[in-house]
């Protein structure tokens, strides 16, 4: 019942080795064995209890990629050896209203990977059978990780508020920005990437960017006043608002998936005479995550990684902490 | 060619009776013979011109009820005699992506009917045919005028975010607020109103709310914590905003009709567990507006009225402006 995971044993501290010990598999958990595991910004967040809701000692990671090795004696659908997915969340109550809609990750009651429970950077993890997502045929399954959580968030706007006519606007251009630069492109979208750093323009535009715009210039942003149909805002710090609220064409549709700490000051004039909307969301439903990994497959959409062995977690982390990851970082599993 | 009208040759001047020249009728004009109009908060906002967009002399009045006189050559749909409705856009450019899609209120050239344009507080008045709409069998015609802006700026989320299932709460017990009550149970949905003031507990239940909460009882509106899946905002005054966005059910949306001066301060977070949206909306289009005429004619849906004659102009904006209405006055032409 031991296994080995990269601890922090409080808010910052570096991760360790250790050896760790669990409870009997439950009767609807899954246990996984780990090949690979992304680096979202949320990971550092929950780090470094940002948003004070981390527990320590923490075992993060919530991008994993790995293998079906036990399953409880309820746990549908899935066979021993199956390649896998988990990512933000890794249970909910399954019986609420919104777990019943195929809404699960709107439960009250969902359980997040990397709070109250062990995440990916480990050689092995558990979660619920129904946020045990089986990895469909073709994907690349090494850089699969960063989509169960990076790329469903920026899936879900799309899939809810585009259609293949609509001008999207992708605000923030790292781990979930690039992604949500390539679901839009192939969607059929024509697609605005705003990015502040210069030495970003190029590659957005290999992403399938058909336009690159600086995210603060505040009079380029003007040139575009009512043309996005749907603008999705992957940054957590704070914009010229007002510009981006202004770029909304009329039944526009602003969609934050950043954790923009500071409350957004909405202009409620500016949203009536378009009749705009606002909306933010977290990852997806387990479906979602299915029919996303599904279309990334048949549209060959991968996210761009950097890989780490996951003894250089702590590298990694830093890379991450200081912007320089290009664009997700994705951990490879080397204990022996 | 010259008609009567009151006038307000200042911001906030009082009405004083005039007679006006105009040019020929316009090829898709109509001229209609006034009969009722009510008086819309906006019309004092205008006045005292509040939102910078007002011009001086101004004839004010955008809920007009009265008979077509004269039609242009080219206005199509109607014909002399017949009763009709003029609310807060009176014309917009036919061929945009907007007008041309239905959704003429977005229309960037739309004309308001009483900025730039005489609206209804006189013997006579001009709109495009578009927007001339003629009226259902079986309205009270007297008290129509309010669907015609009130109406429509609350039907319009309504049949937009609401159905019979929904839970629906209404802040601001006035002149939309009542209306937005009347339309939420006649839909089929819950409804809970909110109003600061004691004396209109009773008189939302008669509108058909279900349940009545105190609009700055915080504590009270906590309790309905993940609750409304569509929550109309009828007033223009800054509310405990975190609160009110608490109270939306997964999936839920905060729809702002009022006029509301101050930036809403919105708490991504919250809105990010909830998958919520924030959104607003003016009035609606020409067949939005007649499918709530229709929807008001068959469900006997019409606001509480109080009338003056046109002649006490002054008298009755300021009953409206110390917000004695109850819950919409209208002014019944009485010119000689």
């Amino acid at each position: 019942m031991t296994y080995e995971a990269w601890v922090a044993t409080e808010a910052g501290s570096p991760f360790t080795k250790q050896s760790l010990s669990r409870e009997p598999l439950g009767p609807e958990e899954v246990e996984i064995a780990v090949e690979h595991c992304g680096v979202c910004h949320s990971d550092l967040s929950m780090w470094e209890n940002e948003w004070g809701m981390s527990s320590y000692p923490a075992v993060l990671g919530h991008e994993a990629i790995g293998r079906v090795t036990a399953l409880g004696p309820q746990a549908k659908g899935l066979t021993v050896g199956q390649r896998v997915g988990v990512g933000w969340t890794s249970d909910s109550c399954m019986h609420c209203r919104q777990c019943m809609s195929g809404e699960h990750h709107l439960c009250n009651e969902a359980q997040p990977t990397i709070a109250g429970h062990y995440g990916g950077f480990a050689n092995s993890m558990r979660a619920h059978w129904a946020w045990t997502i089986p990895l469909p045929e073709g994907l690349n399954f090494a850089d699969a990780g960063p989509l169960l959580c990076g790329g469903i968030t920026v899936f879900n706007p799309i899939a809810a508020y585009a259609t293949p006519q609509s001008r999207v606007g992708v605000v923030g251009i790292g781990g979930l920005g690039h992604l949500a630069i390539k679901f839009a492109a192939a969607y059929g979208c024509e697609v605005t990437a705003f990015t502040s750093s210069q030495d970003k323009f190029d590659e957005a535009r290999e992403f399938g960017a058909h336009h690159v715009v600086s995210s603060r210039d505040s009079d380029a942003i003007m040139e575009l006043e009512k043309t996005l149909d749907l603008l999705i805002i992957a940054v957590n710090v704070s914009l010229d608002w007002d510009a981006y609220i202004a770029s909304l064409a009329p039944n526009g549709r602003m969609h934050v998936v950043g954790a923009v700490l500071e409350p957004i000051p909405v202009s409620i004039f500016s949203l009536i005479t378009r009749q705009g909307s606002i909306g933010a969301s977290p990852t997806g439903s387990p479906v979602g995550i299915t029919e996303m990994m599904d279309f990334a497959a048949r549209h060959d959409i991968a996210p761009k990684t950097e890989h780490f062995p996951m003894s250089k977690i702590n590298e990694a982390f830093q890379h991450v902490a200081d912007g320089k990851a290009r664009y997700r970082v994705v951990l490879d599993a080397d204990f022996e």
